[in-house]
């Protein structure tokens, strides 16, 4: 009765369900403060207060019909006129309104760039560990993702094993830096090696290969390290911006596109991008927190709580025996387990620890650790860590 | 460059960008309040007072990580329960949380819909005239779309139609009531009537036939008629809901799947609908307007206004000998052409008059008037359709 296509992911999603539901229970049984759960990427640092200050003037001051009412596919044009000016002055870009298409955050934008270009059997390649929705993404527009190794010790694209993938079928590669799961940012010559290779591979097949940059982190960022601004390296780059994580809006799902000038037929593709937008029913961003982000583009939720955690946590596990590379961005820890993944999770579920195996980010042998949690559960869980470390004979 | 599926959408937006460019000239031509613009159905009635004063106070009192938070793809439990109960007290229906899914307004809830039931060549039916975005829809999940016909003098379904067109490839019937562009409203019997076709088909088939319906302009209504809550007559049934209309919040993008128990594999379609609402990148439905609605459910914008235009553009175009049924809900009428609606509709024009072909709506020889706008727009168009019905020589 269920489509064919949905019917994998329905049976599939018991399991996460059953997952869950174990957590609630846990937390029954042993009490919330006694369940240690690092298995979700939900911030939990609150907006900036002038997020709550502009929503609430908004509504006071302005006319209803304007702040809730339909406006363009793509968004208010002063909105997207001010994403622009904020981008370009941030990293030197010379983007207007018409390359910035208001989102119902990332996840849509990424779903909106893909059935703008994918056509059925087009391949489109990432590299792993990766956000595991890009494979279901893709899949909605009948494309195939794929994936290129990192370098384990470093969680950096292997662009050797990207040259020998990219085929006269890819369409697109999907980056995410910072990256979910591992925490890592790609280096600006890494972006320059990525680009130098679509390049030659789209003059030897061709085609028009995109580079996706998926930024819902771009501004978790914890060291001096850039994250450098793609559009700057590569001509058909299309960027997806979310404000979940920077302004610590996650349930209000209001993002961006990004489609420069230098894009192959990028009037086409803003376009399309906005058709996508409108015939896949977002229509448009929500009104009102279009207009709230556009008063906020300097605003972020306060990282220095998740700089903490990361020490914390990232210290602790270290001195016990864990292996990790030290994360730089975004808010997850991309843990080396001494067994297989899945049976670690499973033991450190008997410490009351939730964590994500890597197996679901298409890489075993790691587990995924959220820090996007209070100081005390990091506190807290240590001793559990250093039992799973002493069971593990890691130290 | 762009997929081969969107490539048509491309090009004929040009054409809607051209009409709608074309009337933004005309605005700057011959002043914005000499154009008399019914071609858009943006409700221009303001959102209800209680919005604003719940969204204030959830801004000042809630925990912002709790209104602008994640939470279970279905939407927050509490807002779904309330909705449940809302619907209940209206309808005698039965229904808890369980069967509510919060979207990302009824287009986003009608594509969650279709891509948990639609295999690709599936057929979904509807009546025309009907709301062209359903083609869309459906084709983003490679279902086809076809029409059954309708009474065209009073555009109720044409239910021996309906009975030849249903195959066993028949996966949905779509239907829209309060029905935009006819405004007109299905009555019981032809609910029934429905009900009764789709049931015997099921059974000659052997398969489930759901009935989508698809509910914006539901609380719309101008005369004493019922708008029959379809989950009481068919069980194969999914109503999707929006608020856009009712509180004047189409920009916010926010509305609701119901999914009755008794609907076939309810459990696993539940599941599918908030599976396709996170892969198709809504994640989930605005979360601060999730918590407004549930505050304003017994609100709605103030129906007189549109009651009043009504009023006036009906009686007027009919004294001029233009001939329409007269519409019960909605904001539309859909008035017969004397001459092809392409050709009405550009003659309209140079009245300074913007009215919608009805062949945009697969149903030519009519055009649709959205009189959602101000009262003085449809006093000041009226010696325009006096004129055209002059040199139709309609009177």
């Amino acid at each position: 009765m269920i489509a064919k296509k949905m019917q994998s992911l329905v049976n599939n999603n018991s399991v996460i369900r059953q997952m869950f539901e174990e957590g609630r229970n846990m937390a029954k049984e042993f009490g919330e403060e006694n369940v240690y759960d690092f298995s979700l990427g939900n911030p939990n640092v609150p907006a900036p207060d002038k997020v709550r200050e502009t929503a609430v003037m908004l509504l006071e001051k302005e006319d209803p019909l304007t702040i809730h009412g339909y406006m363009n596919n793509a968004g208010y044009p002063e909105v997207r006129k001010k994403v622009a000016d904020s981008i370009n002055s941030k990293f030197g870009t010379s983007f207007d309104e018409n390359n910035i298409m208001m989102t119902v955050g990332a996840a849509s934008g990424l779903n909106c760039a893909l059935k703008a270009i994918i056509d059925p059997g087009d391949e489109v390649l990432t590299f792993a560990p990766y956000f595991v929705e890009y494979k279901n993404y893709v899949s909605n527009f009948d494309g195939v993702l794929n994936t290129v190794q990192t370098d384990h010790e470093t969680f950096q694209p292997d662009l050797e094993a990207l040259e020998e993938a990219v085929s006269t079928r890819t369409k697109a590669l999907i980056i995410n830096t910072p990256n979910n799961p591992t925490g890592v940012i790609y280096s600006e010559t890494t972006i320059k090696g990525i680009a130098d290779i679509l390049n030659k591979k789209q003059k030897q097949y061709g085609t028009e290969i995109f580079l996706i940059s998926d930024e819902p982190y771009r501004e978790l960022v914890y060291t001096d390290a850039e994250v450098p601004y793609v559009t700057k390296y590569y001509d058909n780059t299309i960027v997806c911006y979310s404000f979940s994580k920077t302004l610590s809006l996650p349930g209000e799902r209001i993002g961006y596109l990004v489609i420069p000038n230098e894009a192959a037929d990028h009037e086409d593709l803003f376009t399309a991008v906005t058709i996508a937008n409108r015939v896949m029913g977002c229509v448009n961003a929500p009104s009102l927190f279009q207009k709230v982000v556009a008063e906020c583009l300097d605003e972020k939720a306060d990282i220095e709580f998740y700089a903490k955690n990361r020490d914390k946590i990232y210290n602790a596990l270290l001195s016990y025996g864990f292996r990790c590379v030290k994360p730089e961005g975004a808010f997850y820890l991309f843990i080396e387990t001494p067994v297989d993944d899945k049976e670690f999770a499973a033991k450190a579920k008997s410490e009351h620890i939730l964590v994500v195996p890597g197996s679901s980010f298409a890489l075993g042998g790691f587990v995924r650790l959220s820090y996007c949690v209070s100081y005390e559960t990091i506190v807290n869980s240590l001793p559990g860590f250093k039992r799973l470390s002493e069971h593990y004979e890691l130290s």
